[in-house]
């Protein structure tokens, strides 16, 4: 599925060709590029769009196809479109040919010089991409920006992600024309500070998938320890005590416990800060004091660790649904039957292991059913489709509603059995004890925090009251209807 | 999965403080915001972002920390604040707290004051919180808007649900001022009369779904029903007369009887309000007279009923996927070979029970699939991408696929077992007889509105042709190029 | 799910009538409409939210009710209301009434008559509705614009896929008046040349799902080879030669056999073109030279070929979960009982096959989940959220991912088994050996793209550099950023 077919997204080619030039707003200033790359391509192709002229620099521009830019757009010699330019200028070529542009710092003096690129490898410490232009063309005002943006989204018009355009500059009044350019072509513009700031800027590109490094990792260590965990109570210790080969449940049996108990504790894992939050407004009194930055930073991912917890369920609803297509559970079915064959039973039913069954599929699959819609919801286009309450009732109410549903999926598994001696061989505990007790936890603290006399005291201080013994003191004029980026982060 | 990274979305920390202020177009006019609340900080940080200046007045200016609100945005007291502003003041704080600004009445006389404010409780006759404060401000002229638009939206710019902004008042030049803003802030304003419709915007955030209460109760009701009948059937009956203890299928069975049933019903629900507009348009020869309210109504919700029969579908779909996991598949299975042990048959083949099987899991798991494609091109995204075509194509061509695989489904499975009386126990038919009913019904009129008579008539209608007995008489020039609402709702 | 909610989106009816009409714009022109249909009336929505004044010409104004249009839409009659407009005049009525307007010539004369119907076929080379409009109308300036558009897109605003208007005229200024009204209406307007290309514009809402024809063709025909053989190997050649009655195996077992071979072969295919262009690239010794035509529209259409893949190996794992529950493998169990248990065999356990079983589910889940995050990114709203990087790695590093996995599942299903003649009756291999040949082709070319020497050359390549035999050379400065539709199209 890659994305090939973004680069003539709606039109076919048959359209490529229109038989004359759009004539350009001559309101509109002249817009300078220099190199005719892709990139400089797609960037000519929106500024025309949006109603710019535009003059390209190139080295050759003889040697440039004619249906290579949009009709409109000048094609001359670096130095004639500088001269053509009348304030900014993209400079849309790599780093390392930034020198061969010395010869134009006449033409470039005082001109508003556009720094794209992207860095090749996360900042150290040494001068960005667009610090080292700026030494080289001292008499021009340097800006950094758009490097953000793809050619692909240049070329199709912004959309929900990559909207935004970063900026920085060390000349305010630089950095305010590009952001009224980026702002005219319906990018949001960011400002980021002066040009020191262009590292971070240069290293964004590069960073993959940033806010999903911690769950990733909590995810990965919680594998880990319940596969160990399984690994040495189901195999390695019955071989070694017993000499009994269950190296088979190594592939399927084995993940099969593991994710289940990954699942559940990842989804106690995503409402535990929503309770801490609470408990600490509830203990200061406010909820105006900062939250400590670890708490911060947790309720931050809590949609990434929801997600790997649907994830992880969702796996083991299709590996416990492909557990009666392998072979271990067709050969222990058929020593069953000649068990049972050879002791003469005519009926093997067990009523209480038939409900056993019943309700923990039941409930399974119900837990699954309520995560899968809260999933749903975490589409970008559904959640914002959903007004805040909405959302809200969604991702509180039914997430409530699958941890609690996930616990008796647990439950009604273990049923009995963890009453017996024989299910902690080794003193080893089976693993969904231990999987239920953050949930079990979270669970109890969230009945805790219903109870009506601190519901109504946390509900007062969200609407912005403050405890009388906290200090300093601020007027409840100063907040507003209930919609609040801290209130968020705390509801529980 | 809640909401928690929706704070800083893009961003990380490391770029929170620019080095210096975003000089503002000198251009624009001031805002004012009462409070300095979460609200209110959201609303400097959009409006600084769309160009404007921005002071913020507080009864405690000194009290506000520097970092909280974006650079450019002035901090004064309430008083210092209004004078500042020229024409447009958000009042961002809670309502019980508006009259502690009545002594700035004469600072903000002839302002435009914008009441953000959201109602706490569904409002049941009484004054709006809009309508108080224009008692409490008589020489401002108070405008209703923004509640609808979470703090969230205000940072991150506005998203496809979120982009609506319902804007009330009694003072027209107010109302165009305030809509011009909202605009200009790229929200997508929507006129809603004068300030006494204020009651129904301060509503509008409070209402959980509401495009969903009447679909839901209807699946809810059929759910009740088909569980009621099965119960009574299946497990109530036999054991009053026969003393038969089934009650272990309650927990799953009889719910996996029931799910395949109503998602069915559903399915037929939502094609036949189509059937019923073509046959009235048919009757009344023109497609220019209103549908009835409840049929409207009806027509409205069929996407929330498509989308709970395929919950409905995919639920029974993994309830029967889980079938053979349960203790009580297995124990009738090791008693059938017990019997067959016994009886000693090797071959126990039937062959038309093979194609039976293989027959309806067939044409259930097709019509799930063709459900799943039209689920979907459901998500804003996907149906936004189609053309007006292609998604009638999919919503009604694949619609009635989905309806006849289903329908399919349903009588492979019951075979002939339907011409037997040991299905009619107690004189009650079995529960897919009774599923069938309405699906048989839809797919009989559809193909009905296919002869060509018919259709043809209908498409004549469609296009703006009339009957010559309607009246009265209307020109065929008023109409336009096929892509229109009515047309919409009246496709089958 | 058909679409009746989108004709009243967001509110409901209990807001359709404010009290007093929104006072436009003075400075904003009026914009004149012909015609009082559906699209004339949602037409009339936009441009007024957007802050136009507008008249609607209607030959019976009298008979319109007053609540069809917006407040502040003045209905006249044709002539009046094309009298008070200044300039640009829509003319939303059928093609075929076009003659009912020659009365208007007059009033009409000097002023942009915009044409947004729709072709009711598909242009086999006669004259467009435009081109007809501007005969009628010669002293109009006509122009082809927003037909793509539907009202349901003019009420609501302008999503992702509806964003495109598509305009072409052979009056430059009449074309650039609709661009901008266009744009102010937030469309993105592509200027598509003269009026002789509005052939193309009405057609290009009659055509369906232009991208999928391709890969849908090509997925039938892999279908359709693999059922014929199949069905040749397994159940035809049986019964001739035999006479063993296969055929109950056509309607599951025979597509769940076709179902992942089509898959994997096409998940091939998918990556097969990205490598060509790579050792197109690496032979030509620079990437500025154009792809063969044919390798361009493979690359076009991954996306699709990769969702279809999805769907086949998708349906695979839903057929295959649903085994079980035949009557076939249930018959075949009781069958392998008592043979058991006439043989007298306590425990029928093969190590090889338990392990065999459940490596090739693992493999084939993981497999699957690995597609299904890829499909999940393939989601407007989801890939609009990710960065270039984020996007490719998801892509192409995912997707190689899950192409071993299915190779892997292919291979531990099969086992040892292509190594017995038993695998080949009539000389026929088994399927899925015929379905590992690409797919294997592709993954050791692509290992053989990553040896150092060729990975760096390619390298060195995309970022521009050209070997020093190419001719006519281009200097290295023509290039940009990385984030280049070339590159994206080449990558591997």
């Amino acid at each position: 599925m890659p994305l090939g077919d973004m680069r003539t997204p709606l039109l076919s080619n048959s359209f490529d060709a229109p038989e004359e030039p759009l004539p350009c707003d001559p309101g509109n200033p002249t817009v300078g590029i220099l190199g005719s790359g892709d990139y400089s391509r797609s960037l000519a192709v929106r500024l025309v769009a949006c109603g710019y002229r535009v003059v390209v620099g190139s080295r050759n521009p003889k040697h440039i196809a004619t249906g290579q830019f949009p009709d409109g757009v000048q094609l001359l010699t670096q130095r004639e479109a500088m001269v053509g330019t009348e304030k900014v200028v993209f400079a849309a070529l790599y780093p390392e040919h930034y020198h061969t542009l010395l010869g134009l710092r006449d033409v470039l003096a005082g001109k508003v010089l556009v720094d794209v690129s992207n860095a090749t490898k996360l900042n150290n410490g040494e001068p960005s991409n667009a610090e080292r232009l700026a030494e080289l063309f001292p008499e021009s005002r340097v800006v950094k920006g758009f490097n953000v943006v793809s050619a692909w989204a240049l070329q199709t018009g912004a959309h929900d992600g990559s909207r935004q355009v970063l900026i920085s500059s060390d000349c305010p009044e630089a950095k305010r024309t590009v952001i009224q350019l980026a702002r005219s072509m319906s990018f949001l513009a960011v400002d980021m500070g002066g040009l020191a700031s262009s590292r971070h800027v240069e290293d964004a590109p590069l960073r993959l998938f940033p806010s999903w490094g911690g769950p990733l990792m909590v995810t990965f260590l919680l594998i880990l320890f319940f596969y160990g965990y399984n690994f040495l109570r189901g195999i390695l210790m019955p071989y070694l005590s017993r000499g009994q080969n269950n190296f088979y449940q190594l592939p399927l049996e084995t993940v099969n416990e593991t994710l289940p108990a990954v699942a559940l504790v990842i989804l106690a894992l995503v409402y535990l800060p929503g309770l801490w939050a609470a408990a600490l407004q509830l203990a200061r009194g406010t909820k105006y004091s900062r939250f400590p930055g670890w708490l911060d930073h947790w309720m931050g991912r809590r949609k990434q660790l929801g997600l790997l917890s649907f994830l992880c369920a969702g796996l083991h609803a299709v590996y416990s649904m492909c557990l009666t297509l392998r072979k271990a559970s067709q050969y222990r079915l058929l020593d069953a039957a000649y068990r049972q064959v050879k002791a003469g039973v005519e009926h093997s039913w067990e009523e209480p292991q038939v409900w056993r069954s019943d309700l923990y599929l039941s409930s399974g699959i119900l837990g699954l059913g309520v995560l899968t819609l809260l999933a749903i919801t975490s589409l970008p286009s559904v959640g914002n489709a959903l007004s805040w309450r909405e959302f809200t009732f969604v991702q509180s109410g039914l997430g409530y509603a699958a941890l609690t549903l996930s616990i008796m999926h647990t439950l009604f598994f273990s049923w009995d059995f963890a009453f017996f001696s024989f299910a902690y061989p080794y003193y080893m505990p089976p693993t969904y004890l231990l999987a239920l007790i953050l949930p079990c936890l979270v669970l109890v603290g969230r009945l805790f925090l219903a109870l009506p006399c601190l519901a109504f005291r946390l509900a007062k201080i969200r609407r912005g009251w403050e405890s009388p013994c906290h200090h300093p003191p601020q007027t409840q004029e100063d907040t507003a209807n209930g919609v609040l980026p801290r209130d968020l982060s705390g509801d529980v």
